[in-house]
């Protein structure tokens, strides 16, 4: 089958491609030519080597190649494992003409990236997702982490791939909750940068639902070019490339609230968007027109699992998180679709009421 | 004591500044103040804390600070540490405003480094080394670094420090084998820039030894000042940096073969530029009177501990260096004082007798 390939660019220094498409899995040996790879490092986990791997290994077939399977989740995003996989590299010989595959999820994609980011003082990875979230997301723009006990992603760096190959095939072996919660991510796409995307994620809930082909490719293309238009613009989050944690700060906090158990990422991030319009709302920012748009189209997607924290277990968490500097969380505020605002002044009392709106 | 202070631009982006004169330590509070760092994590081995921390304490009076102290050595280098290090980070409640302060010789400077370039995925890093070799070249560069396993070095990032504050006073406390081991880096700079440099070496050895202010001064500047203008250049090592390997790839390969306890890294160093000399001359590159003068030069400077490794040992971890691709080492070689070329192509019986050489 020869599917049509789309190709987005990164500009970053250096520029990468996305690229996605139909079956692009089986065709990968051409884009590690095009790096120059001279063998690949595969880390990929039990449940994708299970499912997809024979394809890969096949297109990898005549390469020099290491195949690193780790345990499913995200509990692999920790320094023993990093370590591991540190060691596993060394084992197979690898040097700075190797390169690392990221084969699977975010989890695999974040220690993966970190692996190689810090092997010889950084050899170049192709991720390789294989999650909506994943593909929409965690992929595009180098960041790259492992956990810290109970602390998420607070340890990494930034280490741009030298490509990303999105095969949308693979998704169709994921479960429904996985798929809605990177739905979630893709609506957060139109409702900060894009509102015509937006609408037509409003209209097309059905066929984003069922899966349908073509409407995976928009979905996949559209959040992917708003990500690399922002990463383009601001690759190490100093400023604009803080839009993208709209429903994040409020998200966070609950993620680890549940000690990341209880919500998936997308889940989380989906309440958080709620929390955030509510704030909007009660901070006079976001009209409640928008606000009610907003709520609806993630409710679309649901059901939500119950958020069963207490208010204050939630504002602990918010206290921790990296992106907080001397204490005060940062909100990411819509003002109107597609549009938003940064805020650090949100009273504490208007955080605790938009966390109760989510959480039973 | 208001002592002069030369402050060395290093043209990285951003760029940066390396202070050196007497008695800086005391006067650290204004630079923190420069790069707004709002807390300071200081990063330490006991030794170095017990010698100078009162002067450094003093200076970070008012200052929120944390203090981490180490083991003395090497074997801080690991992942072990690194973990510990960066939960006390977090621990400290670290955030995007903080700074690492790493106060010690290299091995502090390349964990406490590495350490800053991963935390939050990344928080400035203040190098103030107290060793020669760490002064003269491990803190100017950016090189941060752990070792896993037996493998030196293999683990690590590039992150360009925000500031180096290099007191001179501090040397005096150094063992003469210590300060001995630094001053072959010393050496290696003049031959491979600056010949003129190279020459007041090789007259100055008696003042250079005796630790002279003025001659210490000299030998910290003009090292700091060669090391500044190729980092600038080349910042992550693709081209013109590597020619500060002269000495290294047969140096490191004896530290390894001796497991890092037999010599200082300053001494393989040492005998990897005679070896570098040998295989200059066999190779038709160095004539024999610059391999004679360089020869004589390092020897003023011993005497250096005898190498007792097998060739095939040493030859077994010269494979194993992560600048050889696909297996071949690189060399540097003079081919005049101040001018280097790089040689992948050099044949293996020409490496063994050269190991010979240095080996008893």
């Amino acid at each position: 089958m020869v599917a049509s390939v789309q190709a987005i660019r990164v500009n970053t220094a250096p520029p990468y491609e996305v690229l996605t498409g139909r079956g692009l899995l089986s065709r990968i040996g051409p884009f590690l030519r095009q790096i120059h790879a001279t063998q690949a490092l595969v880390v990929t986990s039990r449940r994708v080597s299970t499912l997809h791997g024979s394809k890969l290994k096949g297109a990898l077939k005549g390469y020099r190649s290491a195949w690193i399977e780790l345990p499913d989740g995200e509990r692999v995003k920790d320094m023993r494992t990093l370590d591991r996989v540190l060691q596993q590299f060394a084992r197979a010989g690898a040097d700075r003409g190797s390169c690392v595959i990221a084969f699977g999820g975010g989890s695999i994609g974040d220690l993966a990236g970190f692996a190689a980011s810090v092997y010889m003082r950084g050899i170049p990875v192709v991720q390789v997702p294989t999650t909506l979230l994943a593909q929409v997301d965690a992929s595009v723009g180098g960041k790259t982490a492992i956990n810290l006990g109970s602390a998420k992603n607070l340890v990494g760096t930034f280490h741009q791939p030298a490509i990303v190959v999105s095969d949308t095939s693979v998704l169709k072996t994921l479960s429904d909750r996985d798929f809605r919660a990177g739905l979630f991510e893709v609506i957060k796409c139109g409702a900060i940068c894009d509102p015509e995307f937006f609408s037509w994620c409003e209209q097309s809930a059905p066929k984003m639902l069922t899966r349908d082909p073509a409407a995976i490719e928009r979905i996949v293309t559209a959040a992917i070019r708003i990500k690399a238009e922002i990463v383009s613009a601001d690759p190490t989050e100093r400023g604009l490339r803080r839009i993208l944690n709209f429903g994040h700060t409020i998200g966070h906090a609950l993620e680890a609230a549940g000690g990341y158990r209880t919500l998936l990422h997308g889940e989380a991030v989906a309440l958080g968007m709620i929390a955030a319009a509510e704030i909007g709302v009660n901070m006079d920012i976001t009209s409640p027109e928008v606000a009610e748009r907003l709520i609806s189209c993630v409710l679309q997607f649901g059901p939500l699992p119950k958020a069963k924290f207490s208010t204050s277990m939630v504002m602990r968490s918010l206290g921790s998180d990296k992106k907080s500097v001397s204490g005060r969380p940062h909100f990411v505020l819509l003002d109107k679709l597609g549009s938003t605002v940064i805020r650090s002044d949100v009273p504490d009392d208007l955080i605790r009421h938009a966390i109760r709106s989510v959480t039973t």
